[in-house]
């Protein structure tokens, strides 16, 4: 399942950057900031031993160039390469590097960030590995403002609020987890086959799920639908709703006024968009892929 | 795996209740308002076709006497022996009589209650079967006072304000079931093997759940564990802590000073009276079988 989409350049600057996750990972060749060649595959450390990496990195070497290898992501947890310690939040590219793990042949390792808890009435715990590259790579290339609220859909949805370019905080939400485990196999899953759609029936759904009742506005999809005031496609979009709606109707009461900054593919940022504006919120959509480039890159200017 | 537990008495007001769920049955001969004899199987209406009623309830009368047989649950819905529709919200014994569904043979099938949506700014649309005869049992039967609010802890949690002694409006919540989906395939799976216990960690929980920031609060479940501040021994009840404090925190937000009257055995029970006393409310625990018995008993008074 690989794209290579070329392989072209070979200056002095040039890397390899490997966005390496828990599904998937992306090998980068960097040169001068510049993506020369990138490629996909399925080769995420749920399916890695620590033993399989060096192999790995060295076949990625043979294709892309002997180059320097810097890696983000879960390769760097404990059910990945090597269990490399976070930076505590607030975190900076120098906070990242002066805690990056160095493996042996030209290969490092970038933390995570993590918020240690405070108990019921201070912060909660939280952990990142991979999404701190793309944070700091769009504030450091001035895609965002060096104080503002950046929001990363996806599984987990994370959402930081950066100052002075710095992840000051974060906030992680199993949103995305939570609408697939109500589609895969709840007393909702069969109301929930239908495609999401930034729609009227997903901006009822943000408004209800604001109200922040979930686990009783999720029973009303079902309620609605077996009293047959919710049409079957429009069950999965209002669902969708109640949960975005949730989510960031909490964000935006503790960001009062933020522009939200979304790093996302279009699809997905383009819900939380819909959910952020019909909250009174306001937000651009911004691409993530061009975000870890620029913060990987500035990585690989600090790691000497 | 039926246990029966006697089937003495002859009296001439005996008749058999079955409260028919989607899982298991339970069959009661009550005379003079008392269970006389009980038998509990798995025939839920999940595993039963339509057709198959008819011969359960011949074989029930065979064991528990030739009598009128008033059932309550998931019998009457679009899953089971036949489609009763619900009695609209305020709704009290007489509505539930007047909805009722004679079948052949002194049969009937008592309906259930619900709630029609009124959009975002309204009531949301809920729906239940069974529960009504246990809401109305009790304010009948005068275990709970007749203006009240009443929690029916599990899978599909409901919470009902009860005025005059009627069902006047409810809420249910898919707490227990959200527990059950992330026990059983989510990211903190590996995380929640332990009991759930109404223990410190579980307060922790209730009070984290308050914030009703559910899915970020969720996420701290394995954040505050990889950090190493979550024993495993205590990840289990504070996360189930987190659901039920989430919806605890709105009832009595909507409710306040309110004594919650809880339905329930007392292992569920006494999670939720924890939960209910850490957000400074009080509550008692109600025999949510006696409550059954006094509502169907009602119930076949006025059936004639």
């Amino acid at each position: 399942m690989a794209e290579n989409s070329g392989t072209g350049g070979t200056g002095e600057d040039a890397f390899l950057a490997i966005d390496w996750g828990t599904t998937n990972r992306r090998v980068y060749r960097i040169e001068g900031g510049k993506v020369v060649a990138t490629e996909r595959d399925d080769r995420g450390v749920k399916v890695l031993a620590p033993t399989d990496y060096a192999a790995i990195i060295a076949a990625d070497r043979r294709r892309f160039g002997d180059l320097p290898v810097l890696i983000a992501g879960m390769a760097g947890s404990t059910i990945g390469w090597c269990d490399v310690p976070y930076a505590a939040a607030p975190a900076g590219l120098p906070d990242l590097v002066a805690n990056i793990r160095r493996m042996e042949g030209r290969i490092a390792i970038v933390p995570g960030v993590s918020i240690r808890g405070e108990g019921a009435s201070g912060a909660r715990a939280d952990v990142m590995r991979g999404e701190e590259v793309q944070l700091l790579g769009a504030a450091v290339s001035g895609m965002v403002l060096p104080d503002s609220l950046l929001c990363q859909p996806g599984t987990h949805c994370k959402w930081a609020m950066m100052r002075g370019g710095k992840i000051a905080s974060f906030t992680t939400a199993i949103t995305g987890e939570l609408f697939a485990l109500l589609r895969g196999g709840s007393v909702l899953s069969a109301f929930l086959g239908s495609e999401v759609t930034p729609d009227a029936a997903f901006v009822r759904g943000v408004h209800e799920g604001a109200r922040r009742d979930v686990a009783a506005s999720l029973f009303s999809v079902r309620a609605a639908s077996v009293l047959g005031d919710l049409p079957e496609a429009d069950a999965a979009s209002f669902c969708s709703g109640i949960l975005l709606g949730s989510d960031v109707s909490v964000r935006l009461e503790e960001s009062p006024g933020e522009t939200v900054f979304i790093l996302s593919d279009p699809a997905l940022g383009g819900l939380y968009r819909a959910a952020i504006e019909a909250l009174g919120g306001s937000a651009v959509l911004i691409d993530s892929h061009e975000a870890f480039v620029a913060g990987i890159t500035a990585i690989r200017k600090l790691w000497v």
